[in-house]
């Protein structure tokens, strides 16, 4: 393992995110709270170690996947980590565990809080808790990519690694280009989505937060109840439309930009996902119409946004859906496996991935009656090789393993089946809201600190997608003879 | 399709089914109750309607792919059907989906029960209901494989559809012997448990049906309480045990009988299936003692008893485990899913399917470091081909989608989430009692017409292992100029 360049590369994310931290600071200064001298203490703890590890070591060689992904494991580690001090130093969260948890669910835009009480916290405090969604979103060591001047090679073996969906690719053949188009992309929507807002009467404030957990499909509000705090059809459109459109692989965007529309409307991944939404809308609404709302126009306006809001992993709320009838729980629970597109800040399985499972089991229900042929998956006109069709149903096996085990280890909090699978549901595909005990009006406050943990672990092996977390902890990392033959 | 040879063995089976029926008459007649006539009418319609099927049907060519599905897909729908006749004429079960549901869960050795006072039941019918648990555990159509003078060729056809497991393989090169040699072993090991639950003191009547119902990891008992009916610790292990010997895969024994001692003790599938059930047996009596019971060793008992209950699929219970912890009645749950070894009478996936995607997860992490290494999936010393392994894979991903939908789908019934998963985890994996409102206390009386039939269906997927009854909906099978050129 080439330790110099990992130290190097995440001394300058560390950088990066001290200066990442002064927009919450200016907020801090501007509102004149208590939160001030938390900021400054924090950016120059955070800009001081991250410039020491990275004028210390020297970038002797390039990045392979080796370090691709002890660099990506450990920058969210250590992001996560500086990034829950401003929560400390202001005593928000005083407790390490509690800060630490909503750091995790901020960078991973899970949106889980230990928070009872958010309305009490400072508005500095608030800011940067929604920033780090919007900087999660697209990925912070993306980010670093896109604005550090050089990261020598193997910037791709970083940001395959950070990328959401199972086969990453760049948009353009330079990393820090495709890096560049996507963070544009994503400030473009976040200042649309912001004036949008504004425009429904929101204050700049609230619009600024509550834009960052959208876009970023994070989640945390400013607000008690969520997105339901505001009392306006526009606003959940608005909201509702914004976090559907987060869940859509940002490189069609690139493609609509260059007049692609015919690309765009043939992918089969935006189709599957905008044919789950449509379907799930119209269930979800018809139940609850019967059952609670008897008002077709309203069912299908919270149906809608409590539906964009769970497939694309954001977890923000208009109304308590743990009370809705166990038919139509049972459907925002399914999607919170499903999950985004690729190349978008949602979390979850991706549509991809579902895509090519559902032609996997298309092709064996086929074999039955060609026991000999060769059928090969596609998605689009492109042959999807059998190696990474193996590599994505691991995945699918993978996810199912982790969430039944962590189900049951997470009951051990002497907690219900129902809550226990919600919060492991909801933390690993970077939901946030879960069912019962932490359905939408709750909080994860009442877990105890090693439960919090557990559940930071979820929320990272979501975000990076399980195999870099579980990698880290193969004995085959740390082996130098091994790692010799290959780095 | 080879319609004829389709009709030709479907009325073999009805013929073979009459006879079965045989025993249950005598019991009627023994006890002298009001069920004789029920049996002679059943005995009657089903031998006419079978042998006018097996006479006025020439089977012109012989039994390939297709059609060794077709038959088994049907043969279990008609065999269950013809089964519930004794139920209907005798009034036990006087509605026809609930004699239906009664007879599926008997044939698929589910043993979910639609019967609330089954103490009620006349005894020709109490054996009747245990006996379609040991037809179905080794195979109804394997039965009459193994009796009948001849079905031409292609007798591994329908072997292969019926038996579990991914890749059933015959013991000796012709499917007739190999047939013979598994009711052999079945017969021996049925013999044995009858003799030690009569040294229990359990009257010939209880042994004979429990016994059934433990070989056959079926799960009906002539109790409303089930085995917890018997307070004898001795009865618990005799049960206990058979249950975990009837998990195992039956060529096994056939190998001990050979005195292939060494090759049992190596068997992969084994090991993990005995693996599984030592960790859940003392995780469970670890959880129970501490919250519960406060007494080791029965703790131990219990736990045992329903460990293996549940892995087997076999649904017998000495205590309502519904009211466990959370995390006691979690890793139960996880257990519905496991199920037995391959070629044994038990439901659920099979520990080898698991045993081979434990591996592909392997596989897939030592990838991360050896991109381009071709390593292959080994069980024992034969490579599994990437085939097989996608097939296995597909299984899964399979087996979970159905869950998730048919517990969304079930929730319709207006009942609580964890009853939902509970019922359909407990039909699909063909276990009996789940959870919640389904609990070992209660029963599927509850479900509408609409649920029961839903729920049979789960039953016969899981027992016939997915495939062979979606393919029965796939146009294909009905294409008659794509079949041509397979057949």
């Amino acid at each position: 393992m080439n330790y110099g360049v990992i130290i190097k590369v995440l001394g300058n994310l560390l950088l990066v995110e001290s200066g990442l931290m002064i927009p919450s600071l200016l907020v801090a200064i501007y509102y004149n709270q208590t939160d001030k001298l938390a900021f400054l203490y924090s950016i120059i703890i955070t800009g001081i170690i991250g410039l020491i590890m990275s004028k210390c070591f020297k970038n002797k060689k390039g990045i392979k996947a080796k370090e691709g992904l002890a660099i990506v494991a450990f920058g969210w580690i250590l992001a996560s980590f500086f990034g829950s001090l401003p929560f400390i130093f202001s005593g928000s969260i005083p407790s390490w565990v509690d800060a630490f948890f909503e750091t995790v669910s901020g960078f991973t835009t899970t949106g889980a809080t230990i928070v009872d009480n958010v309305e009490a916290l400072p508005n500095g405090i608030l800011f940067w808790r929604s920033f780090t969604h919007w900087i999660g979103g697209m990925g912070i060591l993306v980010f670093t990519i896109a604005i550090l001047p050089t990261l020598g090679v193997g910037g791709f073996q970083i940001f395959k690694v950070e990328s959401p969906g199972p086969m990453p690719d760049r948009i353009v053949p330079r990393v820090k280009d495709t890096a560049k188009i996507l963070y544009t992309t994503y400030i473009i929507i976040t200042f649309i989505e912001i004036i949008l807002l504004l425009f429904g009467g929101m204050s700049l404030f609230d619009s600024a937060v509550h834009t960052f957990g959208t876009v970023g499909t994070g989640g945390f509000s400013v607000k008690n109840s969520s997105v339901g705090a505001y009392d306006s059809t526009y606003i959940h459109l608005v909201i509702g439309i914004f976090m559907m459109l987060s869940g859509i692989n940002f490189s069609l965007y690139y493609s609509l930009s260059k007049g692609k529309w015919r690309e765009v409307l043939k992918d089969e991944e935006l189709r599957l996902y905008l044919g789950i939404i449509t379907a799930a809308v119209i269930l979800i609404a018809y139940n609850i119409n019967k059952n609670m709302y008897h008002d077709i126009g309203l069912s299908l306006r919270d149906s809608f946004f409590q539906v964009s809001s769970i497939i694309t992993t954001t977890g923000y709320a208009t109304v308590d859906f743990d009370k809705w009838p166990t038919f139509s729980k049972g459907i925002l629970f399914l999607l919170m496996f499903v999950g985004g597109c690729a190349g978008s800040t949602g979390g979850g399985m991706k549509n991809i991935r579902i895509l090519v499972l559902l032609k996997l089991i298309k092709r064996e229900v086929a074999k039955i009656f060609h026991p000999r042929a060769v059928i090969p998956i596609k998605t689009g006109d492109k042959v999807v090789p059998n190696e990474t069709v193996a590599s994505i149903s691991s995945f699918f096996i993978l996810y199912i393993i982790i969430f039944v085990l962590g189900t049951i280890v997470i009951s051990l909090e002497g907690i219900d089946f129902e809550s226990s699978a919600g919060a492991v549901a909801a933390t690993l595909g970077n939901v946030g809201p879960g069912l019962g005990l932490v359905g939408p009006a709750r909080t994860y406050s009442q877990f105890s600190k090693l439960g919090k943990m557990t559940l930071s672990v979820f929320m990272l092996l979501g975000r990076l997608e399980l195999f870099t977390i579980i990698a880290l902890f193969a004995p085959k990392t740390w082996k130098k003879e091994i790692l010799s033959k290959n780095v």
